[in-house]
């Protein structure tokens, strides 16, 4: 299995976590956003979306769309499951996932922060403050959906929810977002961390880490 | 079953086609995102995520995220099925999906454009400019994925995907998007608005239009 993977990408580092949680080897194959590598005509063949991740799997198959991989994933390698079994768990793990993956990341990844500067003339302050202000109005959406009785958005164990929850928390830090609202989410992403899967996913432990 | 729904939401109409689709009869509730209904304290006790749709089932439990609502109604009303069988061709309805919710819609929901007005000064035409690009650079992705062959998204009948497309092109046909560069995509739209379920789903038809 390939996975197409740019160190940044929160999109990517969901994708990594899936696969480290399911015991999943893949080889990585470093697609530069910074550079632009994703627009340019190799990669169109590879994912017609042009974003990150694409996970091509042994029978050349591609797949992009990072929940969709991962719900690929968690039906081919029932291992570690990442959605509850009874339809209402995994209505609520998708929704904390769509919360974060629709509501708060599209917002804020960088073709959006690119057109900000460029067609919007904003300036870097003026990114760095769009960027928090979908942090604080996702979060806090996230942070009244979550229960202080879990270790893990649902439940004690991770789900999809965590493998969109902790690239998410990643960003608000590295864009100096104020975290103390979101004591709930603070403390499931300090959880997660502390697990392997999660902590070799990480953005600075990737090979093509700059 | 009780929706929470606003004529002019896409996330909404997704769900008023999926129960369309599947003939499941439901009672509307009206929320006035225009008027900021859904930040009203009364509905954060609906959904904490202030955010349409919402779904209430018979029992009092709430869904909320439109495509986890979806894939729950999927599951427990398997007539007239929005996913296709095998994990595979799932991951691609999900995927396209995922390319409407998660990299066009987001950015271009109401409380963006009102942030792009109140926090950023933009004027009507600049945000209207916004819109219509995100389409385009959306659009342009999805339609590099779909296929002239098909009648829908995915095959030959609606799944998931047409609950997406249908809403978005929509919106962009209220911004007037310039459509010409998406034959499939406007192929799939027209053939799926002959389709009682979406027709009946779409805004101008609900009792909330104005």
């Amino acid at each position: 299995m390939k996975l197409y993977t740019y160190f940044r990408s929160g999109a990517a580092f969901r994708v990594r976590i899936a696969l480290n949680l399911k015991g999943i080897g893949y080889e990585p194959v470093f697609v530069h956003l910074a550079k632009g590598e994703h627009r340019a005509s190799e990669y169109a063949r590879v994912n017609p979306q042009a974003l990150v991740p694409t996970l091509v799997l042994d029978d050349g198959t591609r797949l992009n769309q990072s929940l969709a991989i991962i719900e690929y994933l968690d039906e081919k390698y029932p291992q570690t499951p990442l959605l509850p079994k009874e339809p209402l768990g995994k209505a609520r793990v998708r929704s904390l996932s769509g919360l974060i993956a629709s509501e708060i990341h599209p917002l804020n990844n960088l073709r959006v922060l690119q057109h900000l500067k460029r067609a919007l003339g904003q300036t870097q302050e003026q990114i760095d403050a769009w960027y928090r202000h979908w942090i604080a109005d996702g979060l806090a959406k996230l942070e009244a959906e979550l229960s202080s009785k879990n270790k893990c958005c649902f439940g004690d164990t991770p789900t999809l929810a965590d493998c969109c929850l902790v690239p998410q928390i990643f960003g608000a830090k590295r864009y100096n977002s104020d975290l103390s609202p979101y004591p709930i989410a603070t403390r499931v992403f300090e959880h997660c961390m502390k697990l392997d899967a999660f902590d070799r996913a990480q953005p600075s432990k990737q090979p093509d880490a700059e």
